[in-house]
């Protein structure tokens, strides 16, 4: 987190960051253009002085790394079923779901365009996620894949057809998409949700 | 392609266009803040006239379309060595030397903040070049997955891997990963380069 400040909650500090936070998530979904999201039009959209949006996050980059860390950082429930396969098909819904949405979408590609900090911030909690859905499983006595599998087999396809598939081109609705990449990681031999 | 213009090739026209990519792909490399990123200043690095270039290409988030098609398209030779697994290696071995290139995934990641058009112009090519390499072993006489089951199962963690890992957090070397990749999609059947 690299914004500092005033740490009274409901403080004036406080309401600034929630200006700010909103300011860029709306001009983000407005599909603002990247030239046209600079410090000063952000800072205009939440009445505050571009000063102390300088002052505070420095650039665009960080400011969108810190929306998107605040936006993405549990946004998604780890879910506790009874079943590994029921787990992970849930939570992977979620994301499918978050993905599929607009500004959810807008807020990511604007966070990538802005580099490293603001794009890993997009996905920042994801790892401990799977972390805590596989522990669920490991404490019922069950076999886990590695957290790296699950990246690999299911997190990773959902964000590249989120990123590089346009809509029109795009196959399975999200949830039949979700239940095949969990199935095959899973090998077929873990039941899933009826 | 939404470029119009003259058709000459080495003509006025090939020549603005070419000053006008370079200058975008150098401005990105050179790590360019979007917001700073604007057509005036690609113009003038680039030594044209702002009015040729919003005439040209409308916005940078076309121009940033052109340039990562331009760059993206038919820049992974598709490779025929007699072995599917072999083949699946090499290709995903220099999509993943692309990805760990600094400048292109500069240009990558401006492409994905200017919006879908731009984003899917970086991987526009890369169904493709799949359908190419499961056509020869299908000639061959071999048994092939799908051109998603390959996206899905090599494409998207390369992918994933560049855009949201931090590259001091990234596992194993990318040859390793690809040969993983390669072999755990073709569930180990398959011979793979010794």
């Amino acid at each position: 987190m690299s914004e500092t400040g005033g740490t009274r909650p409901g403080g004036r500090s406080a309401r600034v960051r929630a200006s700010v936070h909103r300011a860029v998530a709306d001009l983000v979904a407005e599909g603002v253009r990247t030239e046209d999201l600079t410090i000063p039009v952000i800072a205009a959209r939440a009445g505050v002085h571009a000063t102390t949006v300088y002052r505070r996050w420095g650039s665009v980059a960080e400011l969108l790394a810190a929306v998107a860390e605040h936006r993405f950082t549990g946004d998604v429930v780890v879910p506790d079923t009874g079943s590994l396969g029921a787990d992970l098909e849930r939570w992977a819904g979620d994301v499918a779901r978050d993905l599929a949405d607009p500004d959810s979408l807008a807020l990511m590609r604007a966070s990538i365009g802005a580099g490293e900090t603001a794009a890993c911030a997009c996905t920042a909690d994801r790892r401990s996620q799977i972390a805590g859905i596989l522990e669920h499983e490991t404490r019922r006595g069950g076999e886990v894949p590695e957290v790296d599998a699950v990246v690999d087999g299911v997190l990773a396809p959902l964000y590249y057809t989120a990123l590089f598939v346009p809509a029109h081109e795009r196959g399975p609705a999200p949830e039949d998409r979700v239940r095949a990449l969990v199935e095959k990681l899973l090998g077929g031999a873990q039941a899933l949700t009826p």
